[in-house]
């Protein structure tokens, strides 16, 4: 072994020692003085979705129909980061994001700072970064648009939901009404106009939705036990995942979810599925009051039940002033911290 | 320095050595036997864009339109690995996929082998890779598909193209005619249900990629000075892009580029602009045969004006069975190795 490893360290020191004396002609996001993320492997794939057969292709340049075919559709596209130094537990964090967003969610902040994918990564977690299917890299079922088009039937044309900066605001909670800020978010709001642009379309508006537990079923099915990270429109998602495929559901994580619906004659099955469930701060009277209180109530009945659950209030825990994009605020690195803190202590 | 080294070597020797005795319990694709990525940064933004007034937003879940409001559209997602140590080329590479397709491009090869990007990180390249805009996570415009339905005009829904098998097959060279494959191809068609899924809709189909020129200037107009690697659609914008930013291209590698169109009197601006131009086997008789003989064409004027520029022809290098999506063929560390053997003399 020590063999080994002298080749080890003779193949990369000199790349470490690099990283100090490295003439940089890049723009400010890379010159930073962070350690470097050492990787054992960093790539894609794509899980679930099957072949089908599409009458409505497109049109081509000259106004003709393009022709029937086979395309891919209902898959989920999965992008992970193994360090190279992995901590105690052993099985991957998986995230996934909100609605109308992608896996860019866990990425850089739009503020410039490290994201949550990265802080995971840095504390030893193999991180795996879903894009739900039909949002981002995972591609969407256009069918139903070129049809619309094609036989003249615009009511079949699937709502689009596009996420507008008015009604993601107060939702958000970014402050009380447009475009005013809560004086104490801790919100980047000098730099929105860096995470307007995450907001990609919902085509089938919430519809759409039905194929994420089906996506995350796959994912799951591919890497096995794993802890399950959800956020807003993939909580509910997150259960049912949970549900079908209790076996390899160690966690979930979930980080202000649209909803803590799980039947009671289901809650035997979250027996050994640790559950965290975060929510920020300025929830009273907001959109998010009603599900304060059903998951406040949903994380009881588990812990009564013997489970390993936990409700975090973060005004509760002391951190004040965070959003429903807690992965982006101000104090991002603090709140994974708590997860962190949670998922050592939680996960066997 | 020393110093600094020694502290810099504390900090992270741990890391390193624990690589190679890290128990496992991921799956497959995480037991690899390859060195550490080593990476300074890595991360994401988006280039481009603007804040534009929607008024077909969508359908609440209550059947009502959704109310219209301030979306961000036609910004370009952008995501960089930084590698630790970086070589003598000092401006950044610029990955850009081609048509119906995303940055996934250039990651994980459809059977499991590291992609171009992870190739020329580990050859000490800062790279950047895109989602055009319209594409993957950059999100696309979905209000004339609202308005289509809202306003009951189906005319005016823009064209899905939506990629099938049939039509990709001879155009990508897999095979003379779908489903048979050449004999000798690189493309790893016996994982093709791992390559279909990277396919993305296209929104307005050809129309769509008026954005990308404007997108990529963008990206370069943040980063200064770039290397732009340019696939099959996007080659037309990348020529654009050079024309209109020669001071922030040092380089085009345009892997089969949809056109090499470029008007004489704009040659000139090629002078500091090192221009390679690839395409595979198989072009005779197929629909790249017209683009191999403009290409050539092109680069032998370049060349005749005193400008850098090569044609390389894969077959005619010794590199045989090449697809156009070769970045992914079983050789591609083959072909990208002839890239950036010419980069590293071409580029200054």
């Amino acid at each position: 072994m020590r063999g080994e490893r002298e080749v080890f360290m003779r193949a990369h020191l000199g790349v470490l020692l690099g990283a100090l004396t490295c003439a940089a002609a890049l723009p400010a996001h890379a010159q930073t003085t962070r350690p470097p993320l050492v990787l054992q492997e960093d790539g894609s794939f794509f899980a679930g979705g099957a072949k089908t057969q599409v009458l409505h292709t497109g049109t081509n340049p000259d106004g003709s129909p393009a022709p029937s075919g086979t395309a891919f559709i209902g898959h989920a596209y999965v992008q992970y980061r193994i360090p190279a130094e992995r901590n105690a537990i052993k099985v991957p964090l998986v995230l996934m994001h909100g609605g109308r967003h992608s896996g860019a969610t866990y990425e850089t902040t739009p503020d410039g700072r490290e994201g949550w994918a990265n802080y995971f990564v840095r504390r030893g977690f193999a991180t795996y970064v879903v894009d739900a299917p039909g949002a981002g890299r995972s591609g969407f079922n256009g069918e139903a648009i070129n049809k619309a088009r094609v036989e003249a039937k615009p009511e079949i044309a699937p709502s689009i939901g596009i996420a507008t900066a008015e009604a993601a605001w107060a939702n958000f909670r970014f402050g009380a009404k447009y475009p005013e800020t809560y004086p104490g978010t801790q919100f980047p709001v000098s730099t929105l106009d860096a995470y307007y642009p995450q907001w990609v379309p919902s085509v089938g508006g919430t519809a759409a939705i039905a194929q994420w537990a089906p996506g995350l079923i796959s994912v799951l099915d591919r890497l096995g036990p794993s802890i399950l990270m959800t956020h807003s429109a993939s909580g509910g998602p997150g259960w049912q995942t949970a549900l079908q495929r209790p076996d390899k559901v160690r966690a979930v994580v979930a980080i202000e979810p649209g909803n803590c619906t799980v039947a009671d004659a289901d809650l035997p099955k979250f027996k050994s599925i640790a559950v965290l469930v975060v929510f920020g701060d300025y929830t009273e009277g907001s959109t998010w009051a009603d599900r304060v209180v059903a998951c406040r109530a949903f994380v009881q009945k588990l812990s009564a039940a013997g489970g390993t659950a936990k409700f975090l209030l973060l005004p509760e825990a002391g951190l004040k002033g965070n959003s429903h994009m807690m992965m982006m605020d101000k104090n991002s690195d603090d709140v994974a911290g708590l997860v962190n803190e949670w998922l050592i202590a939680a996960v066997k």
